[in-house]
């Protein structure tokens, strides 16, 4: 098969409202002392650095393009380079005022010829390279294909914040993480229509779906955390210390 | 606070047949080869002996009752003693055909004077203490307390085997883990009316909500995995490794 182009966005504009309020909850946030996540060190170096070591080793990535608060475009230039590892280019563009707007502004700076689109999440640094690479290809078969992982745990429904109202039948869900994979048309023409849809978009892949596209499941693995709090940055921190991706480079 | 006296379940005759398809994909696996997760090395003690710990921690424990494969009873009685550190009574019990049917065995063979019962799956050795003991305090107060986390994923209903059909409101879910700890009366209670449900009991609170008790969620955290893959055993040991539980004894 030939190898497809790939133009990877990744979102980064996310402050660390919640990682600093876990970390010291008797302390008001001040909006000034808000960090994004994406820039917190994991082992020495942002977690950024990780996660962009991880797409310059599929070699159907093309370009990075990151989306980070507006005021650090220049500063993350400086800082991270125009390049992977790779080869494969790497560009800064200012987020918007919430993650699906930033995401947008990325799609509008990535180059039109490449044939897929991955979005993913700067904080999940330990994203397996061989399940990128196979996110690409369901995604080149199907038009959509979402990492995740089948629910393997029992699912509350939850009223007034911590009583349990039932349960709720786990077969057949899934947890959605990233990337997520889309044929360029495909993302493009959601991302289009995105206004229409009311409120309670969570993934992009959401998007995908209301304009009835099929979007299939690719099974990632549980080390793929999504770094949201102290807690997360330790479990990946611990797991690197442990030889993770143990065997894979 | 008076302290409240506590049987606690373990849950452990469950064979690894998924461990071990995982491991070795290409080999059938034969029956005879199958082994009780909650009997493999973790970080060179047996992951029973680790779950064991943490309850030995909590001070309400007043004797420990694991339900083991029957052909195991002898055995794990001569290699894991009569007693945890703490001094509370430990004792090996033969399993039920299934997880429910296991958890009755031990529900029958434990001490009738004890106000809680909590019930933990063996293969989540990562329980903290200080957790364990808020569920106590829970339950006492409410009859019926769950460990998990709220859903921070989005989740997706999959149709045949990998295409999403479709997202799922995440908003009130909770991933429910254990322990899960109940006043006695009420577990009891549960456990003679469970032939009435029919099919798909996933977790030992459905059969409580099922009888009209209130269930009241504690929040746990993100390192109680439960070690069903080798991956699983992975992650743990690099916790273990890393220093968890990170300060708290």
């Amino acid at each position: 098969m030939l190898v497809p182009k790939a133009s990877v966005i990744l979102a980064a504009a996310g402050a660390g409202r919640r990682f600093y309020e876990k970390e010291n909850p008797s302390r008001p946030e001040a909006d000034e002392e808000r960090v994004t996540k994406a820039f917190v060190p994991l082992a020495g170096r942002p977690v950024l650095a990780h996660t962009l070591e991880r797409f310059a080793q599929v070699r159907a990535v093309a370009e990075v393009i990151v989306a980070v608060p507006a005021d650090r475009v220049a500063w993350a230039g400086r800082t991270f380079g125009d390049a992977l590892s790779s080869g494969a280019a790497l560009r800064f563009v200012a987020g918007g005022e919430d993650r699906t707007a930033s995401v947008a502004q990325a799609l509008r700076a990535s180059d039109a010829t490449t044939e897929l689109v991955a979005i993913h999440d700067a904080v999940r640094p330990l994203i397996r390279p061989s399940v990128i690479g196979e996110a690409f290809r369901v995604a080149m078969e199907h038009g959509a294909a979402v990492v995740g992982r089948p629910v393997d745990q029992t699912i509350k429904y939850v009223l007034d914040g911590c009583r349990a109202a039932g349960t709720v039948p786990r077969h057949g869900l899934w947890m959605a993480q990233t990337p997520q994979v889309f044929r360029r048309e495909i993302i493009v023409r959601a991302y289009e229509r995105r206004e229409e849809l009311v409120g309670g978009v969570t993934d992009d892949a959401q998007l995908v779906e209301a304009i009835g596209q099929t979007v299939m499941m690719v099974c990632g693995d549980a080390a793929n955390l999504k770094i949201t709090t102290p807690e997360d940055l330790r479990l990946c921190e611990a797991l690197l210390a442990a030889g993770w991706p143990f065997g894979e480079k």
